[in-house]
């Protein structure tokens, strides 16, 4: 692994870039866009997410020594191309939607203007980062909403790739998840940890009693014991003898968990325990989240439904040219008409329109410079030539974030399959 | 994005440590296992994938300044677990199945003999590896059977966390691929690579016959051209038109591939285009591939089935404690009762078993040292006191990934969902 991001890049975009230096259009001013064809999974919103680490790799990627050698030894691009690429800094403009805001069926998520020859080495890497995030922050934010009040804990990082889960604990975060399991999104991007326990260190102790009690001696009372690495009943009994009433949660990982939640609460209520919190884990979903509501239940851990994107791993985002100078130097909309993957052309513009209860009622996107009164502008400055200049801190995401599910018809947040909440229009 | 791999862990790993260093049960010898309790999604093997990236971030795995401050910072752990973390090198030993291999429900993949101090903080960064590279390579086998000697490209990169993607391109080429898109992969694993063209690059120019010209310009009449952006006849006209009998291929990324496939077969060949062959992209997985079988189709390139695995984007890998010393240093097993999680304990043993005509009939997971007449071990030795031993080229996980399939009988073939192809059993 290098830290250089420039070689996460498909073989064709340098073919490609060879080609147009060859023919000279590689320095035509061009517009491509980042746009979902259609919510996958019957999804009601996408949620943006990915776009601050967009602005992080495209900082670095450059071809450096390394990554030169490669492409000459293998002989994937000629003389001139890799003269190109050894001077390549990206120096035209991006505009994206802003983290934590949604997106619906053909909104321009991201916007790069440039020379053809720049923009289009950056698709690759874009799409990844957007495809993933998004779809992490999309299932994220369904259980964030099933959840309501009660916390959220992601713990997923062992079901996906290391840095995949690394990226998708900063995207649940964006979309309400309370805290993550991974510790390098703790470092790299300041979410919140948390955790405690596994079975292992039950099972490395003699007995649960004498576990629970170096759990307790190091981390004292108000920690989290698991509770089901044997019986569920007595380990809460030992829990309580031990901790007392200031006995912090308790965590259930296994079984029905309602059932479970129930007996433990009544339990841990007849032991005066009646501050105790109880966690659930154990492959919970939206839908799973949605079923504990009536339970006893004060906060759930997520893992593998989150990062995997609860059935829709990837956003379906693509990256078209929109728009490009013509030989007698006009920038002019293109659109490939492919059967069934057509394209539209043009430099957009998005706004979105509110209803007069101030609730989402359409999402416009424009080619035209006018803007439509009381639409809320939905694309932002993040990179004038060449210089990042749109980063913000992640609470903003996850402010805006919260803010943008209220204003959601009410039917949006229903779990099942169903349309866009908002209509596209086009003007 | 630091190098260090030793944060890609979760909170409890070292809140486990902590408290195991103040109890004293931290010294304790221990050994964990990864195993699969089922095969998700009805498949009917696994493919082992990842070991490898194990061994290479084992390497990694330290605790150096940047993350100590992190640790210390946050206070996520106190002095003394700093201090262990500071020094921390993994000393014990590994032993797993070789990449490639198969694997089968309870078959031992990985086996962390250390002390529990040592062996516990490897748990997230090993599953992760191993859930997303083994899900990947058996999403991949699934796709390269369908195949048959027909190459497949993996083009997935763009759906998929943009360091996953090139995980996923390694995998793929271990389970039978041909080449990737991906220029990392190529450069960090040396798998081929390949590509030519987007819609983008046609659009670039003023026509696409133009576009044609200068591809063809650059990359010579061998080159693949995308014959799908306006009018696939037409396209496939002027390509020939430019490239005549020699022209390397057509790319079809659009519509009814088989019945495309078909009509530009007879339309090729009526313009004497005999050797041109077609390559089909657009969201194939194993069972388009195999409705594709009776078409004139030569090659194929896969994208978002396989990054995502196929519907089963995670392998459902656990690490789980099997045995631990007691009290009085003995070695001895240990299991937890979760309801219907529990687990099997005790180190294992592992050989495949042959039938008469040398295909695989039982997988044998044992707790005793004796060795069947015949089985073919399947544990190998991978780091011995701290030491990674067991490095192999990419190619021979390759190599051993055919042979293995051609082992296995011939219902483990079918595309449908069912049980796994053989049985595991217990001695």
């Amino acid at each position: 692994m290098t830290m250089s991001t420039a070689l996460l890049t498909d073989h064709y975009e340098l073919t490609m870039l060879q080609a147009a230096l060859r023919s000279g259009a590689a320095q035509r001013r061009a517009v491509f866009e980042v746009f979902a064809r259609h919510l996958p999974g019957g999804r009601r919103y996408g949620v943006v997410a990915g776009i601050g680490r967009v602005l992080d790799e495209l900082e670095r990627f450059r071809f450096g020594d390394e990554e030169l050698a490669y492409l000459s030894e293998k002989k994937i691009v000629d003389a001139e191309t890799l003269a190109f690429l050894a001077d390549y800094r990206f120096s035209g403009s991006v505009y994206g939607y802003r983290e934590g805001d949604l997106y619906f069926p053909a909104s321009p998520i991201l916007v790069v203007e440039g020379t053809f020859a720049e923009a289009v080495l950056l698709e690759t890497m874009a799409l990844s980062i957007l495809n993933h995030d998004c779809a992490i922050a999309s299932a994220a934010s369904r259980m964030s909403n099933a959840a309501g009040s009660r916390p959220l804990i992601e713990m997923g990082s062992r079901r996906t790739h290391e840095r995949a889960a690394v990226a998708a604990a900063r995207a649940a975060y964006i979309a309400g998840f309370t805290a993550t399991s991974n510790l390098m999104a703790g470092h790299v991007y300041g979410v919140p940890t948390a955790g405690t326990a596994a079975h292992a260190f039950i099972l490395l102790h003699d007995s649960e009693k004498a576990a629970f009690e170096a759990q307790i001696a190091s981390m004292g009372v108000g920690t989290t014991l698991l509770v089901d690495t044997y019986d569920v009943p007595e380990a809460v009994r030992t829990a309580v003898e031990l901790a007392g009433g200031d006995l912090g949660a308790v965590r259930i990982d296994s079984g029905d968990l309602a059932a479970a939640a129930q007996e433990v609460r009544e339990q841990l209520d007849a032991l005066g325990a009646f501050k105790t919190r109880i966690l659930v884990t154990s492959d919970l979903d939206e839908y799973a989240i949605a079923a504990l509501a009536a339970a006893p239940v004060d906060a759930y851990g997520i893992g593998t439904s989150l990062v995997t994107g609860s059935g829709v791993p990837t956003a379906a985002l693509v990256y078209k040219l929109v728009a490009r100078e013509t030989a007698t130097g006009k920038l002019e909309p293109v659109a490939k008409r492919s059967v069934g993957k057509p394209s539209r052309g043009g430099r957009k513009n998005a706004y979105r329109l509110l209803d007069p209860t101030g609730h989402f009622d359409t999402e416009l996107v424009t080619t035209s410079a006018m803007v439509p009164e009381g639409g809320i502008p939905l694309l932002h400055e993040l990179v004038r030539e060449g210089t990042v200049i749109g980063r913000e801190p992640l609470e903003s995401a996850r402010t805006r974030h919260r803010e943008a599910v209220n204003r959601l018809p009410q039917e949006a947040l229903h779990l099942g399959r169903g349309y866009a909440a908002i209509p596209t229009e086009f003007a």
